[in-house]
């Protein structure tokens, strides 16, 4: 099903004159329609303190193919929200951040720009890999470590435990710690990574340590806070960044604020004298974000839990806050946006260019875009597509938070799911976030997808559709898992012959390309095919266009009058583009700049 | 096509057996799906803190068409989402608020629960009569009244200016007044009306007198208090219930409070002495809600004009709140929300029942079903949906708020924008919203539809649907207008001859048949059949169903296996039903019991 002719607008260069528009001045946006699909009027209607209007769009530019339209969209509020007119005849459409409707629908899917200030550039441009410290390297310290009383040690080539019910499962500790990270950044560097994401640094009685004991130190285990000095300069002197992990919404029942009775009420206390916690577990008792002592131990002003670790000594460049959907939320209490406002305000006194992105495997269209998280770890607008298109229907993988298998979909259903989130969460937003294809709480791609070949195709989808890419380590060279817990077996070092170097080979190019290609760091998406088995989209940009195509099996050849375009990377065996996307005996994932 | 079969859910008593449940308490819901659409499992999935968690039903019922399905909801948060997670095989689907997809859509459709309270019975129960005053009917006292300096005199057979340049339109003056109002309500009680709203009633230098100059007393044209008094009590004697509408916006540049330099700061004055208004209008001076001291006299407290207008002598029973979306709204400043949930404490704190409506011709999803508005004037997800359905390609009537005449769309685009619309406004906040066909702001029904036969079919989707039908006095005999101020015209009380009495007969048989069926009032919705000129669906309740068939043009008959129905109205020629939709060689408006 060709989708080249559908009428197309995005908040990418070529239709948006300022991504970021000051209020009280208009921003031009435009609209390009297809002579197969005429268009007779285009007006775009926004809201002004929430009551429509409607504003002429002009024609300004028409080829054989392609009509150019442009009109002033007035930006009044912070938040402004959009959609487009389309008038042929007698009959309307609707142009909205999930595509072109026939009916009138809800404001759910209008397009939106922001007058808050963006993500910074390093996060937008980034290749983000992202360490579990425990189990990617263990330095030559590690050995003269005493196991802590809560462990059960490890060796490195062990079975993890994984199993929801095994009470080793976070106890096991294998011993990676942060020099073992510092020392293998050559290999995260033949990947094209430009951004280190490591889960908490901080104590806490788990070889996972979302259950921090303090925020004040570095873990020991890890080597402390020099190790982590260490790294961070490591890092910065290739010029990269690098991210803390702050959990904002609990504790571990450790904690210092925890076990002090005078810090008591930094936690949500029942009259019973039992308190909330997270999902149940005792051992993670929630904070009171309503509290403002524990939010200016936490998150406010320059003494502030986020604030001190972005200054030197450590000099993180910005936080990726777990459970941030979570965070400031109880039962009829909600200040979560007050909470990621905060987090942001103190981040980015600290460092102009921070960057905070929370962490939500659902859905966090309310929380973005704004003057809160940066953007979120895109597990729903990315993740379940991809997974749910390219799902081995064997694979042993289990779904994250549901309690059914991935569902494996045709193309048209996954492009419907990427619009509308899509739509949902905004085009900056979008292009903010993290692109997974898993992390360490849920299964590994390998394992999902079942052979290299298709998890190449994926690999291709998260560093070019919109949004930044994460890998987990170990997704580059093939690592298995069947869940979260299981994805966290220490990185084979030793055995490089279990490497999947062509896997290895293609993360390596996909980040090249994408480091060379502005258009797949800040292009527009246009989608141009789709049918069950291949997906072709365009990325657009005033340097210079991609045309992509993923098969996720057998697929045949797909004309496409785009002119000519040169190969940059394919995992099949794809050569340059002559009108045509070529049949494929097998998954195949090709770039070409056009 | 036959909807039938589809999975169902809706907010009505036989798919959740609480509509207001307590949060910290689970409640039942229920899913119906079809044998012919076999499912092996059934979840419903909620969001605990804005975290996704599944919880299974199981089946409780089955016959040879139906499977019954019911799972435990937990309570958490004041206001619930959730959807349902269908799997056959391999197969997942979503049962949203808009119906059922097959791609994993983000959350906008989801389902929605509210433990706030409801809107009172006597809402929404309700046959709302709009009565505009200065075009309803002149009582004897009228002639003696001075015409105000503002005026434009005009007589009750004048043609009504409305074009928006023409200076007469805001200020001619026809001279109906309150005791006008009361002295006509054997006319109403005709129709079936249980509550009467009437436009503002403060002193205001216009006809409209939405630019009132006080909120402290009732304009004298009008009767003055006494007049209101005397409608108020005829009101409550017949058992009926009173809305009044203030507008929380802005006010007249008349009023007092704005001609009072002490309360400067009640409204949003610039910096260079120039001030924010509604819409670009400077006579009317936008109120500023970050102002305590304006907040307290507008809505806070027992000195309120929220509260004051609520007690004896007036005794008012709520308010429709004027430009309720664009309250408290201006640019970075949105304390909208925190308006309405203001208004309803105090109306609330005043009468236990009142009822507080605000005005949203946009999409007000994110102020219901919470602790501010009841409900909405529901011009989106009802008006516009049944005007793209009935409109008369030749019609001169205008769009409201639109450069283009409304769209004539099909059945299945028109079912599509009512089922978003309610899932979006969840199913408490649609069936306590108004059904409006028109008001003082748009074109009249009959204008659009041209023809009483059509006519009549809107009326039967007004009364049918839910949501509380709303009429503007005057509808119910067919009166015309292309547009607001057109539809303004004085009422032809002397002219009988005038008047549609079909239609006048069909409006008080809905109501009738409305009143006599809980279904109409409380059932749920459950689309049966739907083509371009066919809608035919289902309203069911535990004390008896309703099928309902609505035909803009011939059709021929449609089979529908819901076994026999006695008819309770037509305006075609359909009688009882026996398993089929009669055809028609015209449109037709049917209702049966079955």
């Amino acid at each position: 099903m060709t989708l080249l002719h559908e009428p197309h607008h995005d908040g990418s260069p070529l239709y948006v004159d300022d991504e970021t528009p000051a209020t009280g001045w208009p921003v031009q946006v435009r609209v390009r329609t297809s002579t197969e699909d005429p268009v007779d009027q285009v007006w775009v209607r926004t809201t002004y303190d929430a009551e429509p209007t409607y504003h002429p769009c002009v024609e300004i530019a028409r080829d054989e193919h392609t009509v150019w339209w442009q009109g002033d969209l007035p930006v009044h509020n912070p938040v402004t929200h959009y959609r487009f007119l389309l008038v042929t005849g007698d009959q309307q459409r609707w142009l909205t951040g999930a595509g072109v409707v026939d009916h009138d629908p809800p404001d759910a899917f209008d397009f939106r720009i922001s007058s808050h200030a963006p993500a910074p550039d390093w996060a937008r441009d980034a290749v983000v890999y992202q360490v579990f410290p425990d189990r990617f390297a263990r330095s030559g310290a590690a050995d003269a470590r005493e196991t802590p009383h809560w462990a059960v040690p490890a060796g490195w080539d062990d079975t993890v435990a994984f199993e929801p019910h095994d009470p080793r499962t976070p106890l096991q500790l294998f011993g990676g710690d942060l020099d073992g990270v510092t020392e293998h950044l050559d290999h995260v560097a033949g990947i094209g990574v430009t951004v280190v994401y490591t889960t908490p640094v901080f104590p806490g009685e788990s070889n996972h340590r979302y259950n921090a004991s303090t925020f004040d130190r570095v873990d020991d285990l890890l080597g402390g806070d020099e190790a982590y000095v260490r790294l961070v300069s490591a890092v910065h002197e290739r010029g990269w960044r690098i991210l803390g992990d702050l959990t904002t919404n609990h504790t571990g029942d450790t904690h210092e604020w925890f076990t002090n009775p005078d810090t008591h009420d930094y936690y949500c206390f029942r009259p019973d004298g039992t308190y909330e916690c997270w999902m149940g577990h005792h051992t993670l008792p929630k904070l009171d974000h309503t509290n403002p002592t524990m939010r200016a131990a936490m998150l406010e002003g320059p003494d502030s839990v986020v604030a001190r670790w972005l200054r030197p000594p450590f000099d993180l460049d910005g936080w990726r806050v777990d459970v941030a959907n979570m965070t400031g939320r109880l039962g009829a209490i909600d200040v979560n946006h007050d909470v990621a406002r905060a987090v942001r305000r103190t981040a980015t006194a600290e460092r102009a260019d921070a960057f905070v992105i929370g962490e939500h495997n659902h859905d966090a269209s309310t929380d973005l875009d704004g003057d809160g998280w940066h953007g979120t770890m895109n597990y729903s607008g990315f993740s379940w597509p991809v997974w749910s298109w390219l799902r081995d229907p064997g694979s042993p993988a289990r779904a994250f938070g549901r309690p059914v298998p991935v569902s494996r979909r045709p193309g048209a259903s996954v492009v419907r799911s990427l619009r509308e989130w899509q739509g949902r969460y905004g085009w900056r937003a979008t292009s903010s976030s993290w692109n997974i294809l898993g992390s360490h709480d849920s299964a590994r791609i390998r394992t999902l997808t079942g052979s290299g070949a298709v998890h190449r195709v994926a690999a291709g989808l998260q560093f070019t559709l919109p949004g930044v890419p994460m890998l987990f380590a170990g997704d580059e060279i093939g690592m298995e898992g069947v869940l979260g817990e299981d994805s966290r077996r220490p990185f084979p070092w030793h055995r490089r012959e279990s490497w999947d170097e062509d896997t290895l080979a293609t993360y390596a190019g996909l980040a090249r390309v994408r480091h060379e290609h502005p258009a797949l760091r800040r292009g527009g998406l246009r989608w141009a095919h789709v049918d069950d088995d291949v997906l072709v989209f365009l990325r657009e940009h005033p340097a210079g266009s991609v045309l992509v195509a993923a098969r996720r099996a057998a697929a045949p050849a797909v004309d496409l009058p785009l002119g000519d375009g040169t190969l940059l990377l394919t995992t099949g065996t794809d050569g340059d583009f002559t009108g045509t996307v070529p049949a494929t005996d097998g998954p195949a994932f090709s770039v070409w700049s056009i």
